[in-house]
C-alpha cells in the first residue's frame, strides 16, 4: 500500500475539536487505501508557554535542558491525536522522536536530521496502525540526548519521514488553504496556486511567505518528494502541490509576490576599496552565528565603497557591535542601521530568460512613488528593500502589474 | 560523599519563584557536603490539565498513550529545575525516567518499580552535577515503553532512587511542615511529630493523612531508608523523621488521629451462613480491580450474616452492579450502599500491649453522641466508620481524650 505522510501544525491541533478533525483526515486517508503516518506540532501556544516558563527561570537556559523542555510540546499532542484516531475505530500508536529513532547532529536548538530509522514505523504500519510521530524533535546520533530541530522543524520531520519511508506524498496541513500569489491580507485579489516548483517555493518561503519552511522544501527537492500545502479546516480542498515540474510554469513569468518585514539593514560606509574586505565582514558575522540575507556592495569612483546587508531584526543587537568593530578594523568611516525596512520580492521560474521582469517591478514601485534602497536578484527572484511604510502599497502595485489576480484562479469545490 | 535524595511535590515547583526556592535547597545541600539527587513532580495543576485534555478527546484513553501524555508533566519541570540550579552556579542535569533507566512492570497507569539503574546518575554525581530526576515515570522492563507509577509515584521514585543509590536519607518536601497528630485544620492544637515509625506512617498514610504515599513508606521500611517530611517553604524546619525506631514511642500510646472521607460503605444483608461466601465476594471485586479497605462480617443467631465493606467512593459505580450480582448468586437478600461516611482512626505503635486504647476511643465518640457503624482494628490502629457529618467532631474528641496536643510540641526555629 502507498504511504502518505500528513503533517499538522500547531493551529491544526490547538484543541480537542481540531484534534478530532485531524483524526478524521488521517482515518479518511487510511480508508482511501493509504498507510498513514501523521506528524504533529505542539498544540497552539504550548511551545511559547514553555519558552516563557524557561524565561522566568533564566535568560541563558542550558541548550540540553531547553531542548528537553521544548520537546514536551509535541509529546503532549501525539498521544492526544492517537487517542482521537482510536476513538474513530482505527488503530493508532504515537511515537516521540526518540522512540522512532530520528537521529540528528549532536547539537541543540537547531539540529539537522541525519538519519530516520524506519523499522518500527513500518512494523506499526503493517499492523494497520496510523503512526503519530512527534515533529520538531530527534536524538543526537552521538549522545542519544533529545535534540530539537529549530524553526520549521515539524515540516522537516514530515518530509524526512516521507523520504525515508518512500511515501507517495507529504501533505502539510496548515491554517491557510495553499500557496497564494501574495498575502491575501494585503491584496484581496491574490489567487491560490495549484502548482509551484520546489525552487519557487524555496524562494517564497525564505522571503517570508511562511507557509513551508525552506529546510523541508530543500529535502523534498533533493529527493523529489511531492508535497501538498493544504488546510486542515478545508480538507476537501487540494491546496497547492509543490513538486519538481510546475505544469503551467511558462504561462506567467512571476508566481508570487512576498513581503518580509522581519529584517533590518546595516550599511558600512567609506570602506576602502581593497580586496578581502567583504570576506572579513561576513566571516566575522558568520562566526557569531548571524545569518546575513541580502548583500549589496557598491563601488564608487573615489575608491571608497559602501557595503550594505540585511539581517534578522532579532539579531541586530548582536550585529551592531561586531560591525562597528569590523568598520574600525578596516578603516571604514561609518556604520548606519535601519530597522524600518521591508523586503518585497517577486518569484517565478518563468522569469528565467525573460528580460524586463525586474525592470517592470522597479517601474511599478517608482510609479507608486516608492524609493528602492537595495536591490538583489537571483535567477528566479528579484528583491527590493524599501521603507516599511510602503510595504503593502508595493505588494499591491507589483501584484497588479504582473496581473497575478488572473493566475490560476482558485476553483472552489463544493 | 554521602548521597541525599530530595523530592519536591507539585506545589513546591508550581511556578518560577518556587522552582528557584527548590534550586536553593538543593544547592545548599550540595554545599553542606552531599551529592544531591532531586526528584520532582509535575508543576502545580499540570497533570490535572493533561488529564482534562485527554478527557476532551475520549473517556477511554488507551493506557499506553495516556502514560506518554502524563509523563510530559515531570518532563517539563525537570529541565526548569536544572536551569534554576545552573543559574545558582552549580552543575545540574535533568533525567527522565527513561533516561535514568527506572524499570517497571509491563503495565500502564500504576506500574511498580522493578529496578533502578544507577550508573548514569552516579557518573553525573561524580562530575559534581545535581541530578534532577522526573518522578512518577519509568519504562517497562519488557517493552521499553513509558509507564507511569500511579498515585504517590513521585514519592516512590524518590525512595527507590535513595535505596538504589545507598543514600543517607530521602527528604520529601511538601506544602506541610511535617506529620501532625491530626489535621491542624480540624484541631487547632494538633502538634507536629518529630519522629514517627514506618508502621505508624503507613497506617496514617493509608488512612487519608496524605503526606506520604504508603508505597514509598513501604519501600523505605523494607530497606530501612530514613525519610524526612518537610516543607519547601520552610527549609530550615527539620519536619518529621520517618524511620525504623521512634525515639519516644512509649511515651504515648497514640501518635495521631486521621480522618478519611473518601470511602463509601457497601453492605450485603441476609447472607446465608456457609463457608466460602466472603471469598466469593472479595475475589469477584478483586478481579474487577476494586480495592476494598475495611471488611466487617457479623454472624447473627439465625444463620444469616451481614458482610459490610468500604471502597473508594470513585469505584462505587463499578462496585454496586458486581455486588448486586454476587448477592443474587449467593442468595443474599439486600445490598445497601452509603456514601455519606467517614473513617476516623487512631494510630500508634505504643498501643501494642496496652489494653483499653480502643475502648477509650469508642467512649470519646459515644460521649460526643457519635454513632459507630463499623469497627476494624489492627495491632497499631483502630478505625471506626461514622456519619460523615460527625467527622470533625470525632477527630476533636479523640485528639482531646489522648491529650495529643501535649505530644512533642513543635519547637519553632527562628
Amino acid at each position: 500500500m502507498p504511504i502518505l505522510v500528513q503533517k499538522f501544525g500547531g493551529t491544526s491541533v490547538r484543541d480537542a475539536v481540531c484534534i478530532k478533525r485531524v483524526a478524521k483526515i488521517a482515518t479518511d486517508a487510511q480508508k482511501n487505501g493509504y498507510e498513514v503516518v501523521v506528524v504533529v506540532s505542539a498544540m497552539g501556544d504550548t511551545t511559547d508557554n514553555l519558552i516563557e516558563l524557561s524565561r522566568d527561570i533564566t535568560n541563558k537556559p542550558d541548550p540540553r535542558e531547553y531542548d528537553l523542555l521544548l520537546s514536551t510540546g509535541e509529546q503532549i499532542s501525539i498521544p492526544l491525536v492517537a487517542m482521537a484516531i482510536q476513538s474513530l475505530g482505527s488503530k493508532a500508536i504515537s511515537q516521540t522522536g526518540l522512540q522512532v529513532g530520528i537521529l540528528t547532529e549532536d547539537r541543540h536548538g537547531k539540529a539537522r536530521i541525519t538519519e530516520v530509522k524506519t523499522e518500527k514505523i513500518k512494523k506499526y504500519l503493517k499492523e494497520e496502525n496510523i503512526v503519530v510521530v512527534a515533529g520538531f524533535q530527534g536524538i543526537s546520533e552521538v549522545t542519544g540526548e533529545i535534540t530539537t530541530l529549530g524553526r520549521g522543524g515539524s515540516d522537516t520531520t514530515a518530509v524526512a519521514l516521507a523520504v525515508a519511508l518512500g511515501a507517495e506524498r507529504c501533505d502539510i496541513y496548515t491554517d491557510v488553504e495553499g500557496v497564494y500569489t501574495t498575502d491575501p491580507e494585503i491584496v484581496r485579489e491574490a489567487s491560490k496556486l495549484k502548482n509551484i516548483s520546489y525552487e519557487e517555493m524555496l524562494e517564497l518561503a525564505s522571503l517570508g511567505a511562511q507557509v513551508l519552511h525552506p529546510r523541508s522544501v530543500e529535502i523534498a527537492k533533493n529527493f523529489n518528494m511531492p508535497m501538498r500545502v493544504r488546510s486542515s479546516f478545508k480538507p476537501q480542498d487540494e491546496g497547492t502541490l509543490v513538486q519538481g515540474v510546475r505544469e503551467m510554469e511558462l504561462n506567467n513569468p512571476v508566481s508570487g509576490v512576498a513581503l518580509d518585514e522581519s529584517q533590518a539593514r546595516v550599511a558600512i560606509s567609506g570602506v576602502p576599496d581593497k580586496p578581502g574586505i567583504a570576506a572579513t565582514v561576513f566571516n566575522s558575522l558568520a562566526k557569531k552565528n548571524i545569518s546575513v540575507d541580502m548583500i549589496v556592495q557598491s563601488t564608487s569612483h573615489d575608491g571608497v565603497n559602501e557595503i550594505a546587508f540585511t539581517v534578522d531584526k532579532d539579531t541586530i543587537e548582536d550585529t551592531v557591535p561586531i560591525t562597528n568593530q569590523i568598520a574600525k578594523d578596516i578603516g571604514a568611516t561609518k556604520v548606519t542601521t535601519d530597522t524600518s525596512i521591508a523586503k518585497v520580492s517577486i518569484v517565478g521560474a518563468g522569469m528565467i530568460g525573460r528580460p524586463g521582469i525586474a525592470a517592470a517591478m522597479f517601474k511599478a514601485l517608482s510609479d507608486s512613488g516608492i524609493n528602492i534602497q537595495m536591490i538583489s536578484t537571483s535567477e528566479i527572484k528579484v528583491s527590493c528593500v524599501i521603507d516599511v511604510k510602503d510595504g503593502d502599497k508595493a505588494v499591491k502595485a507589483i501584484h497588479k502589474v504582473f496581473e497575478l489576480e488572473k493566475l490560476e484562479k482558485e476553483t472552489q469545490r463544493v
